[in-house]
């Protein structure tokens, strides 16, 4: 570097504010979440996910006749165009349901009514759009591999008993219908995690929507982020078939000095305020499904870590037995984080182009010493 | 934020220096760029394009027999899946070169040797399948959307002289191929620019390389990156038609208070010493052509730019005259970038895997006070 006023920052970013944003308060100390200054067990406890898509767009929670608007909208972006589902169809029935996103997100701008738009009444159809074609992208790739008839989606339910239903091919009990959205709502935004970074490095280009949704999907499914709550499930799963004990478990796995998916996070010192929300539901839905033992195990392996190794659980390991509870596929996990997530995704981007500047920092050059001689390949 | 240690960063992550790196030496305030220490000027003059990537993702020149084996092995995987050619069958013909690329990069990896592997040797084969396929597909579109029937490619050739082969159906002249070559060259890194800033965020979640490059091929596309060569050409195209004095064009387009794209770089404070080489292609090639206009209308504008504006030419502005007197249509200039970049972006991908940790800076919340009440729906 030759600049003279160039900052070094700590590896990874960390504690580094990159940017201003009105969308998402943590207080990692106080294990505080909240949208918009509204607080996550608030959010968690009274609103449904579409509320939840209004707020994170919109900056205000809905009057009852737009958040009826909201899920009419949602309602009527459920169709897909025919190339894009047969670009599903091409994808190996054994393809990472993560990776099969990616594609159709990337494709999914060509069929966009804006494609040409990228301006901000736009992006927030797009946001439209994309929340309601992520999920059917997801129930749709399931069934195919599986061999089983594609499901149609109905327009008047809630985006979260849709998706069941797109999935499962029948209409969800309340009960499940609630808890996957109350965890959609707890996953839906979480401030510059490394997902959402990437889709505003890339949406700072002034490139567009689909491009920087994409490149956070291709983010979220690594094991140090999203992915991890299907690492957390893994584990889950070795103990049962094993019938292992689940703290002896996790002992060897740690004197192998492996890490233990699901716990500590970057923000949060203190329980992460998705976690107790997660907790609840793992407990709830486990008693009521009468399969208490992966809440059981889940919860030896939280106290453990606790006392341990001084580390929380965070969001993504109590989503692990929940969603095994409400009868989802563990490589769904992290699709199902996508699910949520871009709403958040879509409120960065379209609140990075409001106020745009390219995100361009530096790298400190540690190489052979410049200038190095280039030798003609005759002298190597 | 609640943490006391956090920094604000300049917007943009300006002057910021996010990670180390050996990859890319830039001097900004003396116009230098080298590749692993060797300065790009001798690269233009002396390197192949194999021998600038065996470069980046080895940290040395290849003797003969080393750059031999990796023109061999970019040959042999001069190969496509037929899902994911039926992909691009898929695409609408009127689709953006860029977002094909898109899918075609996140589709791949499911027909990839090396799916399951994450480790640096793996990926420095995924980085030569990538190198091969990116070009390939670029072609491969193209005729595609012409209705051109499609060109196999030939393992004999250089990459530059296979990609002009299976893009105009005949093998180019020698002058036509090293042209690409250096452009190749000259375009193959630029330390963290956006694009591959992008790719290092999705890599650190311990994602995989397809993920990672799709996030930069998002990234490359917008006009504040790699999209500005198209830009450049449009206004050059637009001069033409008109019959306009260049000068008198732009000062109108000032005038109107609009940026001129190729002008102006972030790190660079004197001339872009890539433009010194493009500078000099177009100029040759457009004499050679007997088309010395784009040329021409190109360094009226760049001499107007830099006393009035104080403005250098940065890599984009000659690229523009440079790739249309080479017959590449104007919505291929930014995928010819990414048929560069690849190889840039897969070796900073194998760096940050080397020595990695998660990138997630923080945000400072500007938005409503915490905690703002939820307010029932009933009363709203």
């Amino acid at each position: 570097m030759s600049s003279l006023t160039a900052t070094h920052a700590p590896k990874g970013l960390e504690g580094i504010i990159a940017t201003t944003s009105s969308i998402c308060y943590i207080d990692g100390e106080q294990g505080v979440l909240a949208y918009r200054g509204i607080d996550i067990h608030d959010l968690a406890d009274h609103s449904t996910f579409e509320e939840t898509c209004y707020l994170l767009w919109n900056a205000r929670l809905p009057s009852r006749d737009e958040v009826r608007d909201l899920g009419r909208q949602l309602g009527q972006e459920r169709k897909m165009d025919k190339a894009v589902l047969d670009m599903l169809r091409l994808a190996p029935k054994n393809a990472l349901p993560m990776d099969v996103l990616r594609i159709a997100v990337s494709a999914l701008r060509f069929f966009d009514a804006d494609e040409k738009n990228n301006d901000h009444a736009a992006n927030v159809r797009k946001a439209i759009r994309l929340t309601s074609q992520i999920a059917m992208t997801v129930a749709y790739f399931d069934r195919l591999r599986k061999n089983k008839p594609l499901v149609d989606p109905d327009p008047s339910l809630s985006h979260s008993a849709n998706f069941l239903l797109m999935l499962n091919g029948e209409r969800p009990s309340p009960t499940a219908e609630r808890a996957l959205d109350i965890a959609l709502i707890l996953h839906a935004d979480h401030e510059l995690n490394a997902s959402t970074f990437a889709a505003r490095v890339t949406a700072a280009t002034l490139s567009d929507m689909h491009a920087a949704i994409t490149s956070g999907i291709g983010a979220l499914k690594g094991p140090l982020h999203g992915g991890a709550n299907e690492a957390v499930f893994r584990i889950l799963e070795s103990i049962h078939q094993a019938g292992a004990d689940p703290v002896g478990y996790v002992r060897g796995l740690l004197a192998q000095k492996k890490k233990i998916p699901g716990f500590g996070h970057r923000v949060y010192h203190t329980e992460d305020p998705r976690a107790t929300h997660l907790r609840q539901m793992s407990r709830d839905l486990g008693h009521s499904k009468g399969e208490p033992d992966w809440f059981e195990m889940s919860h030896s392996i939280e106290q453990f870590m606790k006392s341990e190794k001084k580390l929380n659980a965070n969001v993504d390991f109590y989503s692990a037995s929940t969603y095994h509870t409400l009868g989802i596929d563990v490589d769904l996990f992290t699709p199902i984080f996508a699910v949520s997530r871009i709403s958040g995704w879509a409120a960065h981007v379209i609140e990075q182009l409001d106020d745009n500047r390219l995100i361009r920092p530096r790298a400190e050059y540690v190489g052979p010493a410049y200038p190095v001689k280039y030798v003609p390949i005759e002298r190597r």
